[in-house]
């Protein structure tokens, strides 16, 4: 990949000598960044293309070729391809359109160049994407006019994209703001290079600092997940965002619990459990790059608010507690030393200098120091007014602003204030930042707080390749009734009640008589899915007459059900009373995997969406931390002086159901437990439906 | 209030020959201005200042004085006014500091300015404030800083806010982002005008088109509530901030409704109610302004998306439905006419005409023309990627936007590209407004939405002045029992079970028998608000045995609690079964006054906050709207096969409760009716606290 951004040398073909043409800009942007290495246009009808001297084809090229550029029509691509490989290029990039993005037509060509990449070991990036553009280096391969007017400076940024025109949108908007970007690629049709590698690639990149990534689709969740693992061992933060989150045209799914997944909510899973951002806008995209560029990963979510303005102090403790951050006061000890020095000083965080603090020489620098000094926090907001505007006020305490940044490089001072480019810049030279608007820098400084939280309890969820000897599954999965299930769920832990599948209503109320009353009775068929819907469960049985005339009634509503079901019997069951109805489940994504569920019964779930799911394979940790993720949560541990229930045992059932999944992954589409019962002691699994692919 | 904005002369008392000191400030942002209107600085010391002639006192000028603006220490305010007052000058700006906002000797100060402005018909702004800015005219008297750095441009926003501070911010970066400003006043101690009132003037102001305002504290809800009448009246937009929002250091409140109030959710209730915005920061205010003064309120939600690129158009579309604004297809006819035009286009809304749009002479006004024409959608985002950077391209395309905008004023063409200033100054002239960020663009255009859609279904909730003969309470009001709280809210209409009071068992058995089993016995004392919390309710009594017995238990129970309760007997009511249990409620906040709430019992209300709220008095169309905005309220009208339940009575009794709320606003704290049940045919009030102040 190395080679992608760095080559020492580069043929374009299809190379134009009209600096406005696609074929053209590369080369007039090359020439303009100062590319240090060796351009060489192929070019079959001109000796020079914009003053190089260009080639007839890349074998009248003396020497080694780096990495081709194509511009040629679709067409001509696999020639051009072929051109290459016989000039041993490793890299080539297919900035041409007219492939899969096209029709059928375009498919296939997009085909045979990976085919023919693939057999010679060649890497492709594209086709019909926007290049790379590799600041340091002034490699600047793309057609994207978003460089005509617009010239990057080099800093900690990169940005890998599969739309370019996504990409453009977001870099334009960084260069604007001043900041500075290591590398950017767009990697178009992802015929071989997707985003996942390039997110692979810049976490070892030591110009990266922070990757912002976009991605439309992704081919493997799990490449997916170590890229952005990798990512953050490397310490740096990876910030997302998914284009394309809006739930029409969503295949129709057969289990209620891959019916809440949805085709979105997985996505916000990974990222958190893999220890990435996602962000919902291009402009909170480059707020939180523009921090990590210059400041560290917050130690802890403590912040100090100081500020010459009580409204906007007030205003930015709304938002801290908004997003997260935790504003606590200072201690009595800190409020006497501040007194001291300003004695007119209000509240205890924020810490209101008040615009009197003019009168007092270095007063807010004193007041600072001191905040910074005798407390552990790792954030200091400091609101700035009309400060940054009267340079004879400004640059003093830039003076000791930089020295504090210094002194304490762990911290994360965060300067709001009236601020431009210029300002940003000037800054940008002490590790310092600022922004304009109060509620964005709180934004900002809180999605780093998540990240260093999520690094601290980072859940891979990849396969567990050091399982010992799965075991396979041995019943005909297509057929799997609710008896079946449960039995099969059974041999992973989870508590299944005793029960007994019965053909005749005699049989159901020898059953009954064995398990003591009160019973259920249950219709059993593998092709009935929602047996409550048609009244398949009758509770509450009390005797032998209620079992038999229960009987008589679900066979014959059982019937009446449209396709012909096939009718297995009726389960009769124990009734279980009391406890509290949970909701467990899988779903396999198709990108991502098997993900486990769990939600409370009732309106917690069919209301109110309260339900959270986490990668297979869980461990402890992570079923603890999803038991808890659920707001309905707290009606498990002593609700309103009601005793605590068996989380032990619950957790017990999640890990089970996450080992399951694990050996079923092959099949499984998914699993709804549901009720659930989590009891004062014990558990107890009342239904369960297992679909298979 | 219009002396305040317009005066035609000034006189300044405290001025100050030094341009950068506070009593200096003002004179000079005067004359760099070019304020047209006399400037007469009060001096004793100096025959002029900063170029201006100087008078010794205020009586030494000749002639009429329109406003004074007094920059004195404190203590010599005072004497400063009665000046004014001698001069007959009716509108006095107090930007001096030391007032109510430092101790109790300031605030006696300024009681002492308020009585004496107040016997001679004097209105005060201030003290402790920043001023005016009133850019038109170009009367620039405040010390603010931010006008050292940055000069207003004329327009359409209007700032008003209680913090000078905030209000800085604010404008500091509104002037930044080049927003054209109409006036600007910071309220300070609001010993007089307050951020209500300036609200009320602006919007009969022809000058302002939207409102932008900041309030900390508001000292009477229906002022401000007519005020932001009057402002949606005069189709002028209302952007709100609050600032303080934490619930931290809230009152103690005895109702269960004034609880789950809180401090912050009625302000947002009576925005909504009132046709205004609350923004959440600054910059989402000043985005929404923005709009605003370029373009009309939407008429209809419906938005087309046109792009240059797929990436974006997703994005956007993604974004309007989180902020719910519609994208729906185009027809299958528009399609048609579309694709004569450009056979490459994609989709049918957003509509990408891709990069290649280019090689079709003006193809993207084409697209954009025809989508204009043949749609009733009032809101068109047009992405246009980096054409901004090109004015080769962005010109003759500019040409054709102006002509839509002119053709079809109603419509919002919303434009998202690379922009800076000067662009969008390009832009405002052709009343034509650009985001560069996709998302903010999609926030600002749905805020307006929502303003709209408030507009049309506006809730005053102001005293219903036109109610005949109010009945008094005329019960002592601070012993309400249940049976007595039940007993009024039934005189109001809300259905109350058959029920008796009985103070010796066989009175209970007796009751029990007259009623039919199964009953429930409950503890009757006006000390005792929460009596299911030890036992002081009994369920589903089947026989006099169960009766007699539970009146023992509950006399028995009752004893022992705390703080010596009156106890008033057992009241004894038919059990209740099946049905719906809700919540109504009634809370009285000390600024907005009466408002009713309405809520699902079990976990709705408890774990996810899921009540309503609306002003006091509601209509039937309100209380309508007030049972739809719960989300458990699916629950209510048939959900997953079980009836519906008896909406009108549930309406009616939410109108009976605001019919008592408004009788008893003198005296009430709160009411909680928990449970009311409403079943598929009726309902019943099964237990009531009053609680009164």
């Amino acid at each position: 990949m190395n080679h992608l951004f760095n080559p020492d040398s580069v043929a374009i073909i299809g190379a134009s000598s009209d600096p406005g043409k696609l074929g053209g800009r590369p080369i007039r942007f090359l020439l303009e960044a100062g590319y240090e290495g060796a351009i060489y246009p192929i070019n079959k009808r001109a000796d020079t293309v914009q003053g190089l001297k260009a080639y007839p084809s890349l074998a009248d090229i003396p020497g080694k070729v780096d990495q081709a550029i194509i511009i040629v029509p679709a067409p001509a691509a696999l020639a051009a391809l072929q051109e290459c490989i016989a000039k041993n290029i490793k890299m080539v990039q297919i900035l041409s359109s007219g492939f899969s993005e096209e029709n059928a037509e375009g498919l296939a060509r997009q085909q045979a160049l990976v085919e023919l990449a693939a057999q010679h070991g060649v890497r492709l990036l594209g086709p019909n994407c926007l290049g790379i553009v590799s600041v340091r280096n002034r490699y600047f391969a793309t057609f994207s006019t978003a460089l005509e007017a617009l010239t990057p400076q080099p800093g900690g940024i990169s940005f890998a994209t599969q739309s370019g025109a996504f990409g453009s949108c977001a870099y334009a908007q960084a260069i604007q703001r001043g900041l500075g970007i290591a590398r950017i690629v767009a990697t178009g049709n992802e015929a071989d290079i997707d985003v996942t590698e390039c997110i692979d690639f810049l976490a070892s990149d030591p110009q990266t600092r922070v990757i912002c990534a976009a991605i439309e689709g992704c081919r493997d969740g799990n490449r997916l997940r170590r890229a952005l693992l990798k990512a953050a061992a490397a310490n740096k933060p990876v910030i997302l965002m998914k284009v394309g989150t809006s739930e029409t045209g969503q295949q129709a799914v057969a289990t209620h619990t891959g019916a809440i997944a949805g085709n979105d909510r997985i996505f916000d899973v990974v990222c958190q459990e893999c220890g990435a951002w996602r962000a919902m806008s291009i402009e909170e995209m480059l707020d939180i790059a523009y921090v990590c560029t210059q400041l560290p990963l917050p130690t802890n979510d403590r912040a100090s608010i100081t500020t010459v303005s009580g409204g906007i102090g007030v205003l930015m403790a709304d938002d801290a507690e908004r997003f997260g951050i935790t504003i606590a006061p200072v201690s009595p000890d800190l409020q006497r030393k501040i007194h001291e020095v300003v004695p007119f000083l209000v509240g205890v965080n924020p810490l209101d200098t008040t615009a009197q603090i003019g009168v007092i020489e270095k007063g807010f620098q004193k007041v600072l120091d001191l905040v910074i000094q005798d407390t552990d926090y790792a954030i200091h907001f400091v609101y700035l007014a009309q400060i940054p505007c009267d340079p004879g006020r400004f640059l003093p305490l830039l003076e000791d602003l930089t020295r504090f940044r210094k002194q304490y490089p762990e911290r994360l001072i965060v300067l709001v204030g009236p601020s431009d480019e210029r300002m940003r810049a000037l800054l940008e030279q002490q590790d310092l930042v600022i922004f304009s608007d109060p509620g964005r820098a709180v934004r900002a400084v809180a999605a780093l707080c998540a990240i260093k939280r999520r690094w601290q309890s980072l859940h891979p969820g990849l396969p567990n390749t050091s399982r010992p000897g799965k075991s396979k599954p041995d019943e005909d999965s297509r057929t799997l009734n609710e008896l079946q299930a449960k039995r099969l769920l059974a041999r992973y832990g989870l508590a299944v009640p005793a029960e007994t599948l019965c053909t005749t209503a005699s049989e159901a109320v020898d059953a009954a008589d064995a398990i003591g009353y009160p019973v259920v009775a249950k219709i059993v068929s593998p092709d009935i899915l929602h047996k409550s819907d048609f009244g398949g469960v009758q509770l509450n049985l009390q005797n032998c007459g209620q079992v038999e005339a229960a009987f008589a009634a679900l066979m014959n509503a059982a019937a009446k059900q449209d396709g012909n079901p096939l009718i297995q019997g009726v389960l009769i069951a124990p009734m279980i009373k009391g406890g509290i109805e949970t909701i467990l489940g899988v779903h396999h994504d198709p990108i991502f995997g098997s993900m486990v569920m769990f939600g409370l019964g009732g309106v917690a779930v069919e209301l109110y969406n309260d339900v959270a799911f986490a990668s297979v394979p869980l461990t402890a940790e992570r079923a603890e931390q999803l038991i808890h993720s659920v707001r309905a949560s707290k009606l498990l541990t002593g609700w309103r002086g009601q005793k605590a229930v068996d989380l032990e045992q619950l957790k017990g059932a999640l890990l089970g159901l996450s080992a399951f999944a694990e050996d079923w992954s092959d099949v499984l589409e998914g699993v709804d437990i549901n009720p659930f019962v989590v009891m004062e002691s014990g558990t107890a699994c009342l239904d369960a439906v297992i679909s298979v692919r």
